[in-house]
């Protein structure tokens, strides 16, 4: 059962709806280059409206941006003992640095003579050299705190790629503070959680559950970690963005000490944190449906879709007339302190249906439709992306009625999400019902239960279930979830329920 | 004879001069990976605005942004033929996807199981895996034109570095765009070509000869390069951006073919253009002095400095409140459209004689000074960083005052850069004159002469004086420069003059 756009649904199977709409709606695409994807203008002007809201929070919140290198010598990587455990597996290595013709004049070799001192690795993180900057830059408690962000691409090479959620190259930010107390790095760590959770919830419109992770889910290197997590409609946990106290472990690693306001010599505590390109495919998951993208107004490249009709181009004339003077009056009125970004589809030779159905799937919130029988009426046919149900508007009066909807789909897709994920949390107190809850391929929802706290618990129940911590959560969904109970598994005591799922 | 920052003055040596500032100023450093800089926070933000500006004047001409990968299959780089010889030697590849512990315990080796079938490279440039792309979309005349820029790090492994001039790893845009005709693709390259003079002259106040490569300096595969190009306080040519009509020697490569309005299959016809970090040390070039950065305010990360001065706590609180409502009454006042960038500087473990200095160091366009003496008579003291001339405003009226006065900086630089340019501007008609004028070490300015074509008169040119040909220009500087003429080495036929100059 595939829809009218060629898509195989949800319902059938929720990986392939997935994959087929993202090439589809036209955000991006695979390349010759395994896990490397290509981010079509589509999907980027997502992602320069994700940037430019967090670029903005980030600003407001102190931080300001730099670039570091791409290569980081490998020995670097050693530094930090976790840290290397962590990504040495999985780098991109630069060995040589020319490339020369082969001696049988075809194509290409990589020129023996040209081989590095010491091999460099395509960062899959910047820790390692930004902490070896920081060294010389930080000597005193004045040069504290440092708040740098750095927008950039990043390299791991994953075996099993998917567009947006892992990719081997992927794009992100990455914040690198550094700061002269254990408080002041914990605050800037929940600060940023924060932004995440705001981000997510009032940008993407998906609510998300933020906590600690377990020790097993904690960031290489990181004293620990927070996160952000958010709920797919195949009922999985997304990872949305995470936030490290590391503690003082890579200023150890890269002996970076400040004197104190009272002269002694400390080592400086240091978060990093980012989110990336997975953030465009956990939107997808959490909104669109089997005719294509649903994206919340406030990251949507299109918010209205204009399409004049008529059989003749007489009449076509007519109608397009009417729509650019919409398209003016709702540009003008704006939205969410931007004007409105309104297309007018003057494609000639494209049906109206087409142009309907190719707007539905690129995700537009608002279609108007204008016909010669509009004309006559004064009307137009409005049509919001998430209900699809058809209204009428008077077209004198249509601009401020198609900007307050987009500020109710806004407001409509966080409260649908929200309830989708209320109505799939659960709190377990039995094995037998934990197992019920993610047995067979599809997610289980989220499940709140209880756990003794030890890494090797959290391992049985992974492997007997697939379901792993998500976060032990930071502001509970009930006052009852922190209240003490027995391991799920084991019966052993626990503290208060952690959030269990399968996770993407 | 250093200045009172520490750095060499120009009339030293230029280079040192070039080589402290970037680094005393905060802009830019050299990291433990050879070639590769950080850009400091001071630094990305000229870049910041820098892109912004520039990708304002892209979408207005109707681009788009997306994303291509970072590394490209080997094997890509051999299609075109100039293209391999322009960028083989200077590729940084990548050879095996994994590190692993080494046998004796100490560090890591790479993985001699985790080789690559196929090397990669980092992108030394786009146009072969976009053009591989560009052959999965483009199919009909419908398809076109595609006009997709990218905001990238690039990496050429270039062996004598400098920071931003020329570093093995840059930040640029790169725009590849395909269309149906030769006329559209130089229409664009032309277009594109505009904007950088515009963005050179209006944001950057630097004057820029716009004109065509000669075929030594075109771009490898281009058929042909349009380049703008600025002069250096040291009399050199700087290009400061290229923009190339590809014709269908990329299209032919990759086997891009599209289906005509007319049903015929034809080869499409690409551009390609771009602008890197190094027009930030362009901006240095162009307009810094002795004591520091001169930034024009268009780009310039603080516009505005303020100083509130006094002995005693007392005091500085009563100087400090003043600073912060003018500052505020400045940022409210705007200038070219946005809030103006002011700054108070409240740091107490610093003199003002420091403070001074320090805002000249970074280009801070006007400082100004509030002491108790100011409060009493109602007056601060405002000096513009270009001038360095010490005046009085009325605190009360200040705000237009500065604003105002920002506007006449930004006019003021770009004046002062082009009086600069033409008194450092020749026509040269004899061979001993020419010669004369690049003897020596320095640069010797813009030297118009005739040339008579040959790819082999060029060549003995720049070996004998260092000088080669930056522009065929476009716009003449005088008429009678478009005038025929007798080749300033070989006398023989000349259809023009064209420009020489040593080089960046």
């Amino acid at each position: 059962m595939s829809s009218k756009q060629g898509i195989t649904s949800r319902a059938e199977n929720y990986s392939d709806w997935y994959n087929e709409l993202v090439q589809r709606s036209g955000l991006a695409e695979h390349t010759p280059v395994r896990g490397s994807m290509v981010i079509k203008p589509h999907g980027y002007a997502i992602w320069e409206r994700m940037q430019r809201a967090l670029d903005t929070m980030f600003k407001e919140t102190g931080h300001v941006n730099a670039y570091f290198p791409l290569l980081i010598p490998k020995s670097f990587l050693s530094r930090e003992a976790e840290h290397v455990e962590g990504f040495a597996k999985e780098c991109a290595v630069v060995t040589h640095h020319r490339l020369m013709s082969s001696p049988d004049g075809k194509g290409l070799i990589v020129d023996p003579d040209a081989r590095l001192e010491e091999e460099l690795v395509i960062r899959p993180t910047s820790e390692t050299i930004i902490w070896h900057m920081y060294g010389k830059w930080i000597q005193s408690y004045r040069d504290l705190p440092l708040l740098i962000n750095q927008w950039a691409n990043v390299m791991r090479w994953e075996l099993r790629t998917r567009l947006f959620l892992r990719t081997a190259e992927f794009l992100w930010q990455e914040g690198h503070t550094a700061h002269a107390t254990y408080e002041e790095a914990e605050e800037e760590a929940r600060t940023i959680l924060d932004i995440y959770r705001r981000f997510a919830e009032e940008w993407m419109a998906v609510p998300v559950l933020t906590g600690v992770k377990s020790k097993n889910e904690t960031f290489a290197g990181a004293d620990h970690t927070y996160a952000v997590e958010a709920m797919t409609q195949d009922r999985r946990a997304i990872q949305a963005g995470t936030s490290h106290h590391l503690g003082q472990n890579f200023a150890k690693a890269f002996e970076v000490q400040f004197t104190s306001a009272e002269g002694k010599l400390e080592y400086v505590y240091a978060t990093s944190w980012g989110v990336s390109t997975r953030l465009i495919g956990t939107l997808i998951m959490a909104h669109s449906d089997d005719q294509g993208l649903v994206l919340p107004p406030r990251l949507a490249p299109v918010q209205v879709a204009i399409v004049p009709m008529g059989r003749d181009e007489e009449t076509r004339a007519k109608t397009t007339a009417v729509a650019e003077q919409l398209a003016g009056d709702i540009r003008a009125n704006g939205w969410d302190g931007e004007p409105v970004r309104v297309v007018v589809d003057k494609r000639e030779k494209e049906s109206p249906g087409f142009k309907f159905n190719d707007w539905e799937l690129k995700g537009a919130c608002i279609r108007i439709e204008i016909g010669p029988r509009d004309l006559e009426s004064g009307t137009c046919v409005v049509v919001p992306r998430d209900s699809g149900v058809k209204g009428t508007a008077t077209l004198a009066s249509a601009a401020p009625d198609v900007v307050a909807a987009l500020g109710q789909m806004q407001k409509d897709l966080y409260q649908r999400a929200l309830a989708f994920r209320e109505a799939n949390t659960a709190r377990v107190d039995s094995w037998a019902d934990f197992e019920a809850a993610f047995a067979g391929e599809g997610g289980g929802g989220f499940v709140l239960a209880h756990w003794d706290g030890t890494t090797e618990t959290e391992q049985r129940i992974s492997e007997q279930t697939k379901a792993t911590i998500r976060v032990i959560p930071l502001r509970q969904l009930s006052p009852e979830d922190a209240e003490a109970g027995a391991c799920v598994l084991t019966g052993r005591p626990s503290a208060r329920r952690v959030v269990f799922a399968k996770a993407y």
